[in-house]
């Protein structure tokens, strides 16, 4: 992993964005934002699946209603997501919202977009510019195409116009629908200015495809210290959201969640049924928080090699696993206890 | 993306690997390697799912005669898996693989090296060096601990065993679990060879897991211009590595099939159904090979602007779609009818 791009950072209700803050990770409601009930069942569900940020849609002056219901209620950082009336933006912040996402090109005058700027400033609130490659500029896009580069001038262009009013908790997405061009913007973004980067795929579908697409951009970005907070988008529940970007932030190295699973594809050299096996272990190391290596191989020959860095694992023979730890053999487990032993290990580590 | 890294080409019994040839799908059986019936099975899953090079394992003297079956039975290349016994290399080339995966230096003497490149190479099939991160040598282990360069320094190793006997139809993976030390060690390799590079991650897990770790890995080397074919090994049903390993190379733009679908995560201010008609359309559309963008959007604002360069899509309103094209609304569709129609314009198309 190469070094963290530097970034201003900024205070989102608590959780910090931007600078050496661990990577956060974000997700959205998509309950109706006029439904307390609903909405309050849905931050459960994300909290508990360990999203740090929820945004809501605010779409109308009955919405801000139910909004501060939600600010109180909340346990993580609520924000708006505005789009055109900079009124709802200044409700939102009155109704305790801790960021605001809003377009300062999109609410009309200079005297509105200092209206949010002070507002948000009163109250130490950092603003996200949020340019995705469906609401980039008409002039931008007659110069530069649907390009990374028009998604770039973009935000730089809504980025000026809170600049001038001395305005800088900022925060910059650029998402495209495009894993490379999303890639290409964010390098760019990266260069050009030193705000904290949200990093995001949009309309990145269903969960495979959000999955594979979601990993490429931000898994390239954050291997090369780009990126200080991440969404990932799913059509689909907003907390496998989370599963994704916890696997990301993981893979990459930038955070831990508890125990690293690694468990072989199987071949025709396991004899044990080792997807079972490992689907349960994961289930029940799900709220496990232990920094540790568990391998789950399928075949005595290669397990306890292929794992060698493991702190504990179990490798495949007939009818049994070995239960090894650091690639030596401990002990031999009949299969039907092999789950239970190795969590029993586990706990005693 | 990055040009594509120039690489030696081999010809895996019609399937080419490496220069100009698109990056090809590869699993591996899980099947009992001594049963003709389920390996068959399988191999019409994974055929079906789209994969185009499919390896077994042959552990045994006895799995030969089954292997013979499989090849002659198989409407794709099959590549043996072989470890330590050259004799089943030989075997396995007797009975019509198109490939073999074999790490010469785990074989014995330069005389068993030597019979196997003589055989391999009057039969015109290349030769996969294939080093995982558990598997390296506990010379290179010592002099480089468990690192990229170590996995490097091991295939290299292995590659001037062949070139010693004028082999040269070879192609390289050096797999580790850990997506950094994967990407690092893929990086160097392409540098100091022109072999073709198989590009996978080891032991990467369930499902999820996999999705992320492959996704990360290999895009960020297929955006880099480095693989000539892929494997992503999930613990799981193989056919999932094909829907994956899809995914990857379509969203890195090596590869196209069929529509593109872009779908947004559904927020406050979706009032339809938008998760069931994307995951239905997705379905739809799992045959269909046109080569056309298709976005499904949970609003009316937004939809037709974020999808601006699709070439068809839908925007949710209140019980009702717009269907649309290349951003213009075309007409208002019932959301009990939305699926239907849509499919139905994209017959037209």
């Amino acid at each position: 992993m190469m070094e963290r791009r530097f970034s201003r950072q900024v205070n989102c209700g608590g959780v910090l964005i931007g600078g050496d803050a661990p990577v956060s990770i974000q997700s959205m409601l998509n309950t109706d934002p006029h439904n307390f009930d609903t909405s309050k069942e849905q931050i459960d569900t994300l909290v508990n699946a360990g999203c740090e940020i929820i945004r809501i849609t605010v779409p109308d002056t009955k919405s801000l209603e139910t909004l501060k219901l939600i600010t109180e209620y909340s346990s993580v950082p609520i924000v708006a997501d505005i789009h055109f009336d900079y009124r709802l933006a200044l409700g939102a912040i009155e109704a305790g919202v801790s960021k605001v996402r809003i377009n300062p090109g999109n609410i009309g005058s200079d005297d509105r977009v200092k209206a949010v700027a002070d507002a948000a400033g009163a109250k130490g609130i950092p603003i996200r510019i949020g340019v995705n490659s469906g609401s980039i500029e008409k002039n931008i896009l007659e110069k530069y195409g649907n390009t990374a580069e028009a998604l770039v001038e973009s935000a730089l262009y809504h980025v000026s116009l809170l600049e001038k009013f001395d305005f800088k908790d900022i925060v910059i997405s650029i998402k495209s629908s495009d894993v490379n061009k999303t890639i290409s913007a964010y390098e760019q973004i990266a260069k050009a200015t030193n705000y904290a980067l949200h990093l995001g795929v949009t309309e990145a579908g269903t969960y495979t495809q959000s999955a594979v697409k979601s990993s490429i951009a931000l898994g390239s970005l954050l291997t090369r210290g780009i990126g200080d907070t991440i969404r990932v988008s799913v059509t689909g529940d907003p907390a496998e959201e989370i599963e994704i970007a916890k696997a990301i932030l993981s893979a990459t190295g930038n955070r831990k969640f508890g125990p690293k699973i690694v468990s072989c594809p199987t071949c025709g050299r396991t004899k044990v049924d080792l997807i079972g096996v490992c689907k349960e272990v994961e289930k029940r190391l799900a709220k496990c928080t232990k920094d540790i290596k568990v391998a789950i191989m399928g075949c005595a020959v290669n397990g306890p090699g292929e794992a060698r860095d493991a702190d504990i694992g179990l490798a495949g023979g007939t009818e049994e696993f070995l239960l090894f730890s650091k690639g030596e053999i401990i002990r031999k487990i009949p299969a039907s206890r092999a789950v239970e032993e190795l969590i029993e290990e586990i706990d005693k580590l």
